[in-house]
């Protein structure tokens, strides 16, 4: 196994209240809609129903101040979806704060204290 | 509601492969096994089962270098348990980690862009 076993890496969620604001899935459906510009096709890359992407989107739009998704009905293409400013921010701000959080001192302090052999995968 | 839902709380596990090695169940079980000196009352006190307990010590146990629980057998007082000195430890850096990252800039940003209305409780 790959040496990345001998350092913990941090899996990170954010709570509004009791609303998981974004988490690994969220932000992963949001860079997915950035790139497919469509929440359908987004959740298909995700192996996700439509349904479930959508309950998603909403929770972080209604989470946050501004929508970080906006859709457009109608038009030749259907609606199509992409991030709004604030999505945008807030995807670059969730990918620093991973950032900084894996460099900090007391993660690799707890890093040295793992065992030298490969963990269980339970 | 608080204004405790204006900004975002991070919950955090620690991955070490793909072994969840740290997150807030098992800090929450070290604790109270470093308070209860038994992991039958530990896991009574988080209404959890033995087994998942045992489980989720044995897990930790693994991943780290030294175990973080030392359990004695026998005795008058049958077998009880307590954390090792890296169990201490592991348990302090955690929660070192936990206040330095919830005082990150990116997290005061991210929460800045929260909605000032109450969160849905999905």
């Amino acid at each position: 196994m790959p040496a990345s076993n001998r350092h913990l890496k941090p899996r990170l969620r954010l709570k509004a209240g009791n609303t998981i604001a974004l988490g690994p899935g969220k932000i992963q459906l949001l860079e997915e809609i950035q790139q497919q510009r469509s929440i359908s096709a987004a959740a298909r890359a995700m192996k996700m129903s439509y349904r479930r992407a959508w309950l998603l989107v909403d929770t972080m739009n209604t989470c946050f101040r501004d929508p970080l998704v906006t859709t457009a009905t109608g038009g030749s293409k259907g609606g199509g979806a992409e991030l709004s400013p604030t999505g945008r921010q807030v995807l670059e701000l969730y990918h620093r704060y991973m950032e900084t959080i894996s460099q900090c001192d007391e993660l690799d302090e707890l890093s040295a204290l793992l065992s030298a052999t490969d963990s269980p995968s339970s």
